[in-house]
């Protein structure tokens, strides 16, 4: 679809406003006989969705499991097979490095190195602190390569974001990481020509690593993933004329957010805290996409309870939001993370969509089935921005 | 959709096993109130609706009536509008005639000519053997015309395939067939310069016949349809990494399969047979594709009893594949062939996926506008393999 060329053209500024309330991972799979939003007590989404349309999206296209990239890409309208988008960047935006855009970026961890076996990938979950120092050895002892400089940002426990600045890197890169424990290192392997000088300045910076650690008795190497430059995407004030803000806690929503042009905004890690910062900051944007995490960590976890627990939590806080008035609230997700599978699914997001000019439908519970009865019907996500533009009175007539 | 290239990416190789059954024509309209499956008795069918996630699946989009070409490519999870396919192809690979990259291959009729009109275009529907007899009797005495060797290879009654071997030959034909008795002979026109030169070698050919032919008394000439060369498409192995079979009896589906890089194993002309091949080759491979033919046949007969009646023959084994325990079983069709209409029709397909992922939905009748009402909604035929790969636990995540 041409979205993006139409949207530039029909899309106008209004002061109407629209809320994106993304509860992550929220779709499931029944654990004796009900999934886990069927299992919830959720009357404030049940009375809401009672009033609203309802559908059933799928956030790639059908049979696909997303990661969060292309899962939130795909919600904010952008084309999640267009825009590929490594997890290095996201991590590095997430965590408030500036990236250039000559600069390569990667997710680091530390690990342990014993007899050339990658014995322990997370170097024993070492302490942020010990992180932080050992970033800082680093950062001070490595020295310029043919031009290239090389940063590390600490993350939590072992993880890091690695910065490589300078001209003629490329991202055609494939992980060093022996992805399992008690296996060889693994080096980056150029997936082009162009990147055969890049993978050698990495693997030569993995290396002199191993040289500058060995007295650490955990941390004495490093394994790379997700290898990734900037990707350059239009904003959405470019796109959809709109001043949009992000509420998440977690660095990769943040960096996603901020990738298409949103404000990240300060908020803390509990849902009062989100929600508090929602209506803080409510009057100065006109599109707030708020991501609830723990939805999804809950499924990740396999907690059918806890994830339960986490939906109907974030049920109390659907008379807030209504409070506000926005023109445009849409209740769905990225991706479903069923406790069933312990992991992110392919499934497709319950979708709600409130505003004066929904058409109504029969669905009266929240939930996958109930959705999939809806006058949206079962469509791919990418839909969902066109959707709370339209309803948002935000898009002009297409074609005379 | 970017689908070939992203699932080379995704696709990963498991022990799950995904039997594919494909009832023929399946889908039908009402005649005395009730569609053919909903005046069918389908006690297996309906007992596994009611444990599956149920849609409907247009076979290339909305409106499109499918040949069984591309109705089957995108079952298997080809792009029907990128892979264009001519009949020629699909007789010769069903025929067993080995088509190399620069042949060019047709369907063939013998015909009667009488006073420079096509009298009959199935020549009185000729006996086999005698069929047999004109192709030998042509192949001894056709000469070899600039550099291009022609061959003819018998059919059942008065079909053929030919082919012809040799450079620069061009499928860009429209078909040397009158379409209707009592018309004159109509010539292979090119439809593009290119193929200039083919069409006069075609034409030739269909000259030099009439010529040989002439003491023929019905079978005195032949018609040509569905020129086509040789077309490359990735394997299901190299795409899927699935190491894929069909059980099948018809030419034309033995064609496909083995065009898509499936096995193509020897079974009966009956059901029983069908289903005794499916289960002694099961352990052998993880994707089978099981095709039964008749519920089609009656339906481009008119013939609403019987396409019921195959339809019920055919739901007696549903408990014999589900005794295989596959991880994934389908159960749909490749296109609609409503008795009342006597020939394929656009209308979508009852679609039924029974896995431990699905989101089981209330359809509890296999039926037309039952399936309506599940969970998948209304989907593109070619959604069908994602969703098999997906189920059956052979797809990773997309992106990060």
């Amino acid at each position: 679809m041409d979205w993006e060329k139409i949207v530039r053209e029909i899309s106008t500024k209004t002061a109407s406003k629209i809320i994106l309330l993304v509860l992550d991972g929220l779709g499931g799979l029944p654990i004796q006989g009900e999934t886990e939003l069927e299992a919830a007590h959720t009357p404030n989404l049940d009375r809401l969705a009672a009033k609203s349309v309802c559908g059933l999206a799928d956030p790639v296209f059908m049979g696909i499991t997303p990661g969060s990239g292309p899962a939130h890409l795909s919600l904010f309208g952008y084309n999640p097979l267009k825009y590929l988008l490594g997890r290095g960047i996201l991590e590095a935006l997430g965590s408030g490095v500036e990236v250039a855009k000559n600069d390569l970026v990667a997710r680091g961890n530390f690990a342990t190195l014993r007899d050339n076996l990658i014995i322990d990938r997370r170097a024993g979950r070492i302490p942020t602190s010990e992180n932080e120092k050992l970033c800082q050895r680093l950062n001070s002892s490595l020295k310029s390569v043919e031009g290239i400089e090389i940063t590390l940002f600490p993350g939590k426990e072992h993880r890091f974001v690695v910065k490589f600045s300078g001209e003629g890197l490329s991202d055609a890169l494939s992980d060093a990481d022996s992805q399992k424990d008690n296996k060889p290192r693994v080096p980056a392997q150029a997936l082009s020509k162009e990147a055969a000088k890049t993978a050698q300045i990495v693997n030569d910076f993995m290396d002199e690593v191993i040289d500058l650690l060995k007295d650490s008795p955990r941390a004495n190497a490093v394994l790379l993933r997700g290898f990734s430059k900037h990707p350059s995407l239009p904003s959405m004030g470019e796109l959809y004329k709109l001043k949009p803000a992000a509420i998440a806690n977690y660095p990769m929503y943040k960096g996603l957010a901020r990738l298409v042009g949103m404000d990240v905004l300060t908020a803390g890690q509990s849902l009062p805290e989100l929600f508090a910062a929602l209506e803080k900051n409510y009057k100065d944007y006109d599109f707030i996409y708020v991501h609830v995490k723990k939805t999804d960590s809950a499924g990740e976890d396999g907690n059918f309870k806890a994830k339960k627990e986490a939906i109907e939590e974030s049920d109390t806080y659907i008379p807030r939001l209504l409070a506000l008035k926005p023109e445009v609230l849409v209740v769905t997700s990225d991706h479903s993370t069923p406790s069933l599978l312990k992991s992110h699914s392919w499934h497709p997001n319950p979708f709600l969509l409130f505003s004066k000019t929904s058409l109504v439908d029969k669905v009266s519970r929240f939930t996958e089935k109930e959705c999939s009865q809806g006058y949206l019907g079962r469509f791919q996500a990418i839909y969902a921005m066109p959707l709370m533009l339209a309803h948002a009175g935000k898009l002009k007539k297409f074609g005379a």
